[in-house]
């Protein structure tokens, strides 16, 4: 859900302890359409940035499953301005299917006058132009389970019925350390709020390391939900968390394990395919000017090896269950040469 | 030279491109007082901060070349205030020996009304309380080869005559790219200068990398003042340089040649008993408000890796020549454990 959570925490610098904002408009996109608001092939956008780690979820989530054809994706610049996210990528700094130049401009259809933050991912209903979900916990979960009658052939089971309670289990202990973990460092009011969240990070990546020694996913022995959430923060562990967030302990890239199962993923179609290191950077280091006035980006971390051989096929596996991987991303959403290694 | 050269740097952010000020006090003191400052036990102070790099070159060589016992110490705050470098670890907050509480009545002393930078090291006559030399360039070369007479038994030879062209030409090197290359990267005015810094920070530690392959110092085959000069970086390069400073190609302890050298000296007598890594971390994080506005002090990196077996000795070489290394650190100079791996 950044940014609204980026800027939030960013603005109470030096005030009050950094506070995740819960979302606003949690309307759920379902199968039986009970909230007004039915599953239907080419009615919805989702909108994303690709700096965003929550809004990442949701790139991932639509590759792995080929929704791609069903659900289209608009791609905000990194960098906000005072009226956040906005189109200024594509020509005429307008989204060519919406119209907007804001995505503001979508929450307003859907609030006249809403006095909230703007966040990503955000689902837009297409014919209205109007707001669906800003729901960044509950959209990933609908695409995995509402959105089934849209998924590709062989498109893996993200959310497994009889593993739920383990994945809910291990995701809220990820989100609170880890997703959420890293932000409480970075945005921390203090000294003290900034080593308690240090702890958290790094207590809980020790115990996700320990699990994943033996295991080549963190829950099952195929990719889920829980993977992903994982995938979204450790990818920018060493970018930007390490350095920008003060999460310094060690990079992701020193402790074997972690660095093995993010290698892993990133280099599984649907995963790494969705990442640009350019729009990660530029975003944290220039919109986050509490922490890093200068707005100077780093050139590093070096970033070749993220496609180094990571031998966790030795463990087993089965990286889509019985279903098989996705095909090629989609001309026209290819990341730049520029945000890849 | 901290901490002109922080502080220069540090208030011109955004400005103009960083740029080191020379030292405006370069009287030398010699074994025949040309410049009427002799040599001579017990007569004059060192004052420097832990923290900073170029004070740190005269600790070492002060304890390599045993001159404790002539050379007295003086440690200043790693954190300044509005009049520079000041002696509030001291009780009541003066110098014992000198009894000043900042290092700019020294400089006042020499210079009424002097506007510039007050910076370490610095060496002071203690009978008149007033500043001899700034020159960080000189200092440790005068300690090696005009202080001969005070030098402890088996001290080493720091500038063998010899050798003195090949140290004075990696020297240079060194200063340009890498002890200076990582400030003129930190305190960049805007994107460009500080690329080019990264670059040539980079670049250099490549090369040195290579040379250090091969052979256990940079010259000849034992320590010279060109590996103090480049201990110095490389020992706050992971705490500082790499996030702060924004030098984040790859940690120094991903470079298995330099983390290797640098361990080496550091577990070497009279180089790691002179580093607190709480001053460095706090000097830079807590001083550098450009550059760190909330003043927050990462807590990583780990340090335990600095007492790791690091093997150079594989490489032949003589650490100290002919001579022995230096006994003991003098009660009350040891670096607090808070500042120790």
């Amino acid at each position: 859900m950044s940014d609204t959570g980026d800027q939030d925490g960013n603005r109470s610098y030096g005030r009050k302890p950094f506070k995740r904002s819960r979302s606003h408009f949690a309307d759920r996109i379902t199968a039986d359409g009970r909230d007004g608001w039915p599953v239907e092939a080419g009615r919805y956008r989702l909108v994303v940035s690709r700096a965003c780690p929550w809004a990442s979820r949701a790139l991932v989530s639509r590759r792995l499953l080929g929704l791609e054809p069903s659900l289209s994706l608009a791609v905000a610049d990194p960098l906000q301005d005072d009226r956040s996210w906005r189109f200024t990528l594509d020509e005429d700094g307008k989204d060519p299917v919406l119209g907007i130049g804001y995505l503001s401009e979508a929450y307003e259809a859907r609030e006249h006058g809403y006095p909230g933050g703007v966040s990503v991912p955000a689902i837009v209903d297409v014919p209205t132009r109007s707001l669906v979900t800003n729901d960044y916990q509950q959209i990933t979960l609908d695409l995995a389970t509402e959105w089934t009658g849209l998924h590709r052939p062989g498109a893996p089971d993200l959310y497994p019925e009889r593993l739920r309670d383990e994945i809910d289990s291990v995701m809220e202990g990820v989100y609170k350390d880890v997703n959420n973990g890293v932000y409480r460092a970075g945005f921390a009011a203090g000294q003290g709020e900034y080593e308690a969240a240090y702890v958290d990070v790094f207590r809980r990546l020790d115990l996700l390391s320990e699990r994943l020694a033996g295991q080549r996913y963190l829950v099952g022995d195929t990719i889920t939900e829980a993977d992903i959430r994982l995938f979204t923060t450790l990818v920018r562990f060493d970018a930007v968390y390490h350095g920008h967030f003060k999460c310094n302990r060690s990079k992701l890239a020193e402790d074997r394990v972690l660095w093995a199962y993010v290698r892993d993923l990133y280099q599984t179609p649907g995963f790494g395919d969705t990442v640009d290191f350019d729009h990660i950077k530029r975003h944290y280091y220039q919109v986050h000017t509490g922490i890093n006035p200068t707005g100077i980006v780093p050139l590093g971390p070096d970033l070749a090896g993220w496609l180094t051989p990571h031998h966790r096929e030795q463990l087993g596996g089965r990286p889509f269950g019985d279903g098989t991987p996705p095909g090629p991303v989609p001309p026209g959403e290819e990341v730049p040469a520029r945000g890849r290694p």
